[in-house]
């Protein structure tokens, strides 16, 4: 007998048939004898209706306001989901994040899980109930109910596996798994039969919407085997382990494309220190998140300094970049929409050089200019204009040897 | 400076702009100096559609799941209302049912109040902040999410106001207050400016939908002053109070009407003791509100037993008295829909005799057939042909001098 966490996302129990659907997928876990614990996020676009509404309603909204409405979205699916249990004869109780014990910091909106108590949850699962505990909430150290933040969901349900020992986390989605790009982009993408923290989190990273960052960062903290798969036609997907590449194993594992930032040049900034302190501190504490940064070294007593931040935060960063453009003196800011950002990710890539100067080779095969470039030990990213995505996406896809061949194939954690 | 309770009902927040109207108001108040704790319902039929997605989902609806969902339409109505009051520089603070420390019993979807704790309400006042608890809700003593039931958030407000010694409850709906009768039915009804708490309760009773029985009841007991106006027109409404009428004021304050109920008819019942009890005892253990009992002395050895109860629980109550009536030899069960409750209510009928009998010389002098009674000290209800409801009503509303002149004007609780 297997402890087994489910989270299933928001188009996963979108309507009455969905729950009923994903009910029967509960009750059949439950009845080949393991114990199960079910995530659910809010139904389909609810979140976002209650988030309109309050648009509609304020033009101010308190965290602590926010968090109170918000949160009504999980608690709407967690109970519909235990009455179509209960339709279906299986005992299940559903908890709050605060019921279940899901503590978190005090801050609203975003708040980050810091420890899970689960005793009335384990009080249940020793009754041999199926145990519904609400995604993406908790409640603070001040008594608060929080909410996680976007992805939250998939966070409750790693943290509930985490504290409670669960053998594996399912994370149900729309999708069969994860891919070795995105297929709308590039349509010879292959699932993913395993990856490894490190590539999961540096998909995440790079712009993969699969698993949300924290709940991969937390997932590798605490070595959770996570196996996201669909909750449409129920199939194996893609296990994220700990687990660590072959030397059989491809190289690469995925190529990841982003085109949700923007690029912001800040033009002949002169060279002296404190500069990029005085630029990205002020963006720091305006919640701007800043991805790649790139300064080149300076021949003329000035330098140009690129960033690129999401799309929705231009507004509010291009204020700020003004003002201090104007204070150091730069000549001006420039601002680019249209550019992408692609992303080679693999595990293997840290005992295999040159990885970084073929990507630069396909490219330029192919006559795509690079903006920017950045590299971790198991990633190297490049910005291009947002024209290049697909032929770039697709040349690296081939090049690297990820459209044809099996998938990876190293032995998958056993299902108990 | 006074503290005032105000439970806003769902057609009164039942959309952005109704919130943002009811936040001006509250506002209102606060600015005038006074402390405002105000109790929202669910917008508008939001849990009439939570209820309709239940049943979409599921034929079994455990009652703690079915608490757990419907008690979300407050937290939304409740943030949404904080929101709104932020934008107009009112510095608010929700609470749910478990936050205001509302405490019930433990049964789940009728759940009764058993203490107001409200510490975290208090704390808040004192900081100057409007408080906003959701209605409707509470958490029983065994730590679980409850519901009051139908018209719960009037219980909630007037609980509140007891626990934390409010100057007033104002219920927010969208009438402007007591009738002398329904105006639908008796075109000529018109407002009262005062009833006392026990004219309420006898109307609520007879079938008035204006506020909840039980939330009259908790007023009556902690000597809680009601106020019921409209959240449309905002003008002054009807004063609920325990100021005892004068000897000047009309001995009748109103005409009941309520179609809400069915007849059930055993005839021929073997006339020998505990058949009643009988009878009656499965009933009540099935939930069946059994309202009017008449049975009259037999002459053959036989009586016949008439009661009424509400329609939707006709299928229930049928089977159990065909069971019944089968077993003491009862010579058979009919059952009327067409029926009609027709009450006369004041204080003053305690020291008024006649009242009666001038009620029923009213409806013979109009040719209808009275085919139950039941009195209390201060009403008399008969039942009727749902047919002769409005000429009823109409003759009794006239003959009892509830037509024309002033509405009662008896000193009013003074507005601090």
């Amino acid at each position: 007998m297997a402890l087994i966490v489910q989270k299933y996302g928001g188009t996963s129990v979108a309507d009455p048939e969905r729950m009923r659907a994903v009910a029967e997928n509960i009750a059949f876990t439950k009845r080949r004898g393991d114990d199960v614990i079910v995530v659910p996020s809010a139904m389909g676009k609810s979140t976002d209706n209650l988030i309109k509404l309050a648009n509609e309603v304020s033009t101010k909204q308190p965290g602590r306001e926010m968090d109170m409405l918000i949160t009504t979205g999980e608690r709407i699916s967690m109970s519909l989901l235990c009455m179509a249990l209960a339709d279906l004869g299986i005992d299940a109780k559903s908890f709050t994040g605060s019921q279940a014990g899901i503590i978190t910091d005090t801050v609203h909106t975003k708040a980050k899980i810091l420890e899970v108590k689960g005793d009335r949850v384990r009080e249940a699962l020793a009754e041999g109930k199926v145990c519904v505990v609400a995604g993406f909430q908790g409640i603070s150290t001040e008594k608060e109910i929080t909410s996680l933040g976007r992805g939250g969901s998939d966070t409750t349900a790693v943290a509930l596996a985490a504290a409670l020992g669960a053998d594996a986390c399912e994370i149900y989605t729309d999708v069969t798994g994860v891919f070795t790009a995105d297929p709308r982009i590039v349509p010879q993408a292959r699932k993913l039969l395993h990856v490894n923290f490190d590539e999961m989190l540096e998909m995440a990273g790079a712009g993969s919407k699969v698993l949300a960052l924290r709940s991969v960062e937390f997932a590798r903290n605490h070595n959770v085997p996570v196996h996201v798969r669909s909750a449409f036609t129920w199939e194996p997907g893609t296990w994220v382990t700990s687990q660590e590449p072959n030397m059989e194993d491809p190289i690469i594992s995925g190529v990841v494309t982003d085109t949700s930032e923007a690029k912001v040049t800040v033009v002949a900034v002169p060279d002296r220190p404190g500069i990029s302190a005085k630029l990205f501190e002020p963006l720091a504490a305006a919640n701007v998140n800043v991805d790649m940064i790139v300064q080149n070294t300076s021949h003329d007593g000035t330098t140009d300094i690129s960033f690129t931040i999401p799309k929705a935060d231009v507004a509010t960063a291009q204020a700020i970049v003004e003002r201090i453009a104007n204070e150091v003196q730069a000549r001006g800011v420039e601002h680019d929409d249209g550019i992408a950002k692609i992303s080679l990710v693999g595990a293997g890539m840290k005992t295999s050089p040159g990885i970084a100067a073929k990507m630069f080779r396909v490219l330029a095969d192919e006559n795509i200019n690079i903006q920017m470039i950045s590299t971790s030990t198991i990633r190297i990213s490049v910005v291009t204009a947002a024209a290049d995505l697909e032929v770039a996406a697709r040349s690296l896809h081939t090049a690297f040897g990820l459209d044809s061949g099996q998938a990876y194939s190293a032995p998958l954690p056993e299902r108990k």
